[in-house]
């Protein structure tokens, strides 16, 4: 079968020819329609993930065919166990060490395969698993949002913030959201954001602050110096889910602003098997379409490892593997 | 009637005779037993606080006797408003703006007294309204212990500190202790701490981690460069709970600590009057002795602000106003 491969670390990813999926106990072999790349498997390509094995093929999300032809999903988190608060030590993402979803088949234990929902079209499907779970564990289950408080999202664009701006639309919240790329906030406030702010702004808290009246809650995947202004921002009682970390340590942070306003900080990560079956009832309940930035053929994984890389995309990066 | 007040900014805290409070609508005179200090009479006396009016009565904490010879307890925390999450904008402490309770009567709204836990003494009794309510809420409210779970207090000897401890030893929690004083470990371990580190040795972290193997819950009131090392001693699913920030502000925190192995950090102060309540039948229910470090009697009040400003104290320092 055709996969897209990180044969070893000097060569790289390459379209390869490799053997099918081995049959085994508890596993369902399934057929890929299509497969959306996860920040996971750029920083995998390029070395900067811990524990990397070669040669592994890559790839968390897909939408594929069972043997019965019905259309499925898959949920990618592995081995979670069996406290809903926190993953076990066991637990792993489709897509290393196992074999993942950049190929024409890929095996999967059978209890993580669900119906897609009929409502999307394959490539949304794919966009779906990684990127859901991850929002809908960040904002659904940890910060609990209700009808009527105001959110912000940080670093719109990627998969992930715009899920969370997806849900947080369905459940009546007033969403702003940050990016550098004012095209960005564009697109966000075309979607039903209230608004947002440049973070390349050195005023952008006091720009969103007077925007919004505060939050209630504040979704960030960035870490870094902005989150200190996140308290001064925050209304009492505020929540603050992070999910990530790409601008690196929090430094600055006040503790006196985090206890006198009673603000909870939750870092999540992923989610657990029954939060990702209540994540697909959810899409079903609310229509919820993920956003897809781009479809590429398999053949053209390089283009699409570009256009994650170059973060311009604003949605979901997808394979084709069907062509 | 005899009052330490706060007279002005060069002034200081004097002993004055100063008029008896005003019979006023939904507030009882009570006649003040024993009055316990807090970081807050230290703060206010040096101007370290905000909004500080003078001249004012201090003292938040109180054993009296009402009117019928009733011993009661009182709920410092006025206004908290409606909300349990967190405390109204009219939130305020009794010991300024109103005049609190370093004096022989003192005037409290009814509604926020209750009758002394009968196992205690009047010194005792008056150890315990702001350090308890704020332990309660902090370990009990926020953190939600289970017993046989691992909980780490940074700071160990002040008020809250120790009631933190006591609490969690009434919950059957695994009690760890830091302190840069290597007798108030010894004396937290003596009343059922595990074990304990001094924090001034680099190694603190690796230490406590290698006594407890890792916690589910660290109660701080410090903040500081110590808290970026908390992540790493936490247990997954740990949750950090902050009540002070004493050593400034929080850096160098590893967002991907905190999503991967989910810690949640609540800042929180103070407490609601029903958590108040809550907290009193908790004392009377398990027969918790708040500790005191040392009483002195009203006009030696000097030496009982001395005595906190030297950190030297283990447990709470007290004045005896009817003496």
């Amino acid at each position: 079968m055709r996969a897209v491969q990180l044969v070893s670390e000097t060569q790289g990813l390459q379209l390869v020819d490799w053997p099918m999926p081995d049959p085994k106990e508890g596993f369902n072999i399934i057929q890929v329609s299509h497969a959306a790349l996860n920040h996971r498997d750029l920083w995998i390509s390029k070395g900067r993930y811990a524990g990397i094995k070669y040669p592994v093929i890559l790839g968390s999300d897909v939408c594929a065919f069972d043997e019965n032809k019905r259309r499925v999903i898959v949920n990618p988190g592995f081995n979670w166990g069996d406290d809903p608060r926190v993953q076990s030590k066991s637990f792993h993402i489709l897509g290393m060490p196992e074999h993942g979803s950049f190929a024409e088949y890929v095996s999967v234990p059978v209890q993580h395969i669900y119906s897609a929902p009929a409502h999307l079209t394959d490539a949304q499907v794919s966009a779906l698993p990684l990127a859901g779970i991850t929002a809908y564990r960040t904002l659904v289950i940890k910060c609990k949002p209700q009808a009527g408080e105001n959110l912000l999202i940080t670093g719109i664009g990627g998969g992930v913030a715009l899920m969370v701006l997806q849900f947080a639309l369905a459940l009546k919240l007033n969403v702003y959201v940050s990016s550098s790329d004012h095209s960005k906030i564009e697109q966000a406030i075309q979607l039903g954001a209230k608004g947002g702010v440049n973070y390349l702004d050195s005023k952008w808290d006091v720009e969103v602050l007077d925007q919004s009246g505060g939050f209630d809650m504040i979704v960030d995947s960035a870490g870094g110096e902005s989150f200190s202004k996140f308290p001064k921002i925050c209304k009492p009682a505020a929540r603050i889910a992070m999910y990530g970390g790409t601008n690196g340590v929090i430094s600055n942070l006040s503790p006196q602003q985090l206890f006198w306003k009673q603000i909870s900080i939750y870092g999540s990560t992923m989610g657990s098997p029954s939060e990702f079956a209540e994540m697909l009832s959810f899409i079903i309940q609310f229509k919820i379409i993920p956003i897809v930035d781009s479809i590429y053929e398999l053949a053209d994984f390089n283009s699409a490892f570009n256009r994650m890389n170059s973060k311009q995309q604003f949605g979901k990066i997808v394979l084709n593997v069907s062509k």
